[in-house]
């Protein structure tokens, strides 16, 4: 196969190899319809760029480092594969960083990134980050930040999230809808903006059918290896829900275990919700109904506004936020009827 | 909370800094007695060493890098948490390439991080990749190399992977008992050494029991969005198999899918076992017969390989096999009896 470069596709249109180079990197100084033209010949011929090579050639590392909190999540796996998407055809490499949920390891793990070689910071903060002073020092090195779902309001960059609060309230509403009672809603964070939003969500919606919202209805799941015990507890006790929303896909094998323990049938006796991009929701026994969230996009719209603002000379910092919506995907956990 | 340093435990152990460095570090300069000590006492106060400090002080990038196909599966997902396990003990910070498969991909990034600042490379290669020029090229840099999982025989380097020619005679054979009279596999690849070991094991355990092994059993299911219509296919002919075997994890959603689509009852018309880390195959319906790796053991043990290499000023290049066994976890769907 032939060797796709640059020089080719810019003989091809009748463009310099500059134009090209800056159009596959939407660069704010080529036109849109320019910009079309060479990314669907760069995509019809199978443009590969190589960063090493434009590495050495510009002295840049052509990197783009992405932290968040783990990849044992599905939500995450997809994030990322959105932004090695852009980062390919733009031609930056992509590092990742696990945090494992640790505030001491995020700080840790920024500090050696802004004193590398990175042209730009994708991140998802942990559930214990509430002060940011670890991501302010990278606009004094000129290095553009953006957040994706986990995000920070105070620091003012672009943030990609989706909608938290009425992704929440609907499905509340949606067991409501089906009978529930009670519902009880369980998380691992309330710190984090993305769960503050959901619960908002929630209560809105319980005020919004004269329930009443208890704190105590939210049950905050600590370690792994406590969660299944709250979890149980939880099912097992006088306070028992007829229906819950976890806000976090790595609690729906503990529902379902201690369900399965406790003799209690989904969605008999508890109709349940989950945040989870699990490809797997749909062959669950019983299959579950989840609140999807554009992952692969988050990750794609997130990785193009950072290439914008590399590629950009004055380094656009904007305080946009970006809000692309969930999905809620009814299936048999929340008590639809079947036939 | 004190912050601790490994000032406070070398005093608490009456031993040098430099000691506690190199126990942490797992050198072979340092008795295992005292590693174990040390060991324990770092762990009893929760010490986390700050790399970025050491890096510092040593001028060294004190960093690992992970380079393997994706992470959207669960398998890869545990071998990263079990390297970060050891990595973060003895103070390396760990940065993930992902490769998606694309051998170019794997030569570029490596390319890019043998000219950079890595002091180790752990890889578990791409399916496409025959060639290892691009792996060997690290050992005159003196930057150690451990394969985990997907490796290259002819790199003579130390190897961590698991006994894919037993796990697969196991399956097979129990699939055999379970009165299967035609047994397929499917899978991605046949370049990989872990499928030709899978599959001779797939293959000695039918001759051991007198049955045909036709090329024409397995299954090499291509890009991701042709596996549902390869699976629906071969499900739907009539050559269709009453036993499978698949490969990898991500074939099991099409299966179970296309058994779905066909009206096939799983396990009364299809018994099926799939190479899964997957948390939720105890919850699918049915519940899944899993291969399971040991994902989480292999991290940590091709890390603390690593560990050693590089703390080693021989750079102690071993060409050393490490095998871990695999665990058939029998679940509904290959056909047990449920009562």
């Amino acid at each position: 196969m032939e060797n796709i470069t640059l020089r080719i596709l810019a003989d091809k249109l009748n463009l310099s190899v500059t134009t090209v180079s800056k159009a596959l990197r939407d660069s704010y100084e080529i036109s849109e319809p320019t910009k079309q033209k060479v990314r669907e010949l760069a995509a019809a011929l199978h443009y590969t760029p190589n960063a090493y090579a434009r590495s050495l050639r510009t002295g840049k590392s052509e990197t783009i480092a992405v932290v968040l909190p783990e990849v044992a999540d599905h939500f995450f796996a997809l994030v990322i594969n959105g932004i090695e998407s852009v980062a390919k055809t733009a031609g930056y490499h992509v590092l990742i960083y696990l945090t494992h949920e640790d505030y001491n390891r995020e700080k840790e793990i920024l500090e050696h990134i802004r004193k590398g070689r990175i042209d730009g910071l994708l991140i998802s903060v942990t559930k214990e980050t509430t002060a940011a002073d670890h991501i302010t020092k990278f606009s004094p090195e000129n290095i553009p930040v953006v957040f994706f779902d986990r995000m920070m309001e105070q620091v003012e960059v672009p943030k990609v999230v989706t909608n938290d609060f009425e992704s929440c309230y609907l499905a509340t509403q949606h067991l409501l809808d089906n009978g529930c009672k009670q519902i009880n809603l369980c998380t691992i964070s309330d710190n984090l903006i993305i769960s503050k939003q959901r619960i908002a969500g929630y209560k809105k919606a319980l005020q919004d059918n004269n329930q009443s919202t208890g704190k105590d209805n939210i049950l905050f799941c600590g370690e792994d290896d406590n969660s299944y015990t709250q979890i149980y507890n939880l099912l097992k006790s006088a306070k028992r829900p007829d229906g819950m929303i976890s806000l976090v896909d790595k609690l729906t094998l503990p529902v379902y275990t201690a369900c399965e323990k406790l003799g209690l049938i989904i969605p008999r006796d508890l109709k349940l919700i989950s945040y989870s991009n699990n490809p797997s929701a749909g062959i669950l026994n019983p299959s579950l109904t989840t609140v999807s969230q554009p992952a692969f996009l988050i990750g794609q719209t997130a990785a193009k506004l950072l290439v914008s603002s590399m590629s950009s000379k004055r380094h656009l910092v904007l305080n946009e936020l970006t809000v692309i919506p969930s999905n809620l995907l009814i299936r048999a956990s929340s008590g639809q009827q079947i036939n």
